[in-house]
């Protein structure tokens, strides 16, 4: 897409918000190192050569002993100068995620708390960052009228050139 | 998002696709350097600290001639080993734009030709890559049925620790 020789710009941060359709809740945690007590889906950076959705599981697990898998991409950030990224800008990536597993093991060392929140609360309180909030009411509106409104699916396809695997998030309508 | 100090491990491309919506045509380019003659959306690399949307509309202008504005996010791809870019993994993000000018003056270093194409050619034709072919199919049913099945649109927001601004994309839903 380029003639320029490509340089990495940004760090990938991937949240996941995993929804128990079963209740309507979802898994929030608070951040131990953060002043504010605000409810966030659980979340970290990419490792290098890691797919959005893996990032995502891992991260989920890590945090809060929780197994999950990927449904689709929701949600996308893009900020600059963040404080700790050193000059690199910032994509900030929340997938949806359904529960494997419900049991929470939290990680004591990222979190002070961790819960199954019913998302409609999540979407009227102020205890919560802006995107979650966002995030959490378009949940919202899934689980009553279903995700299909909502979802970037994946689909995977094998590149031209290469013929490696690469993965394609945007939204999925029949004609 | 994570305890670890942030890197940057991704390059990220931002692809145009500047739809006419008075003749149902798109503004495609076909690359110079490339062997197979397909159609494409102009686009490249974002530079350090810039907007998604104006690396969308930077590009197309210096690509096509063709000035633009922004209109919503579309699709995203996430590519590892790509030739070219050193180790980095990419992120490749189509957007939707509006045109404010529309005669053609492309560049001849980066592209062999450039023309607004129907949108339903470009749906259909086999001279095109399997994103911009996906992404033509999604914005002719957005010509059809309305763009708001299909976009992402971009809301500024102010970090709460920072004050700087921030975009975020995600689809718009009234309730």
């Amino acid at each position: 897409e380029s003639r320029l020789p490509g340089f990495a710009t940004h760090q990938v941060g991937v949240a996941g918000a995993v929804v128990d359709e079963s209740n309507g809740k979802v898994l929030v945690v608070q951040d131990r190192n953060k002043t504010k007590n605000a409810w966030k889906f659980p979340g970290g950076l990419s490792d290098p050569g890691e797919n959005i959705g893996a990032t995502a599981v891992r991260e989920v697990f890590e945090e809060t002993g929780v197994r999950s898998e990927f449904r689709s991409l929701l949600s996308i950030r893009q900020q600059h100068d963040l404080p700790g990224a050193f000059g690199a800008s910032d994509l900030y990536i929340v997938c949806r995620l359904g529960p494997l597993s419900y049991d929470i093991d939290f990680c004591t060392h990222e979190c002070s708390r961790c819960e199954w929140l019913q998302l409609a609360e999540l979407a009227e309180t102020a205890n919560t960052t802006p995107v979650t909030s966002r995030v959490a009411r378009l949940l919202l509106r899934g689980l009553e009228r279903g995700f299909g409104d909502i979802d970037l699916p994946l689909e995977e396809l094998r590149a031209v050139y290469s013929g490696a695997f690469y993965q394609l998030y945007q939204r999925q309508l029949e004609r």
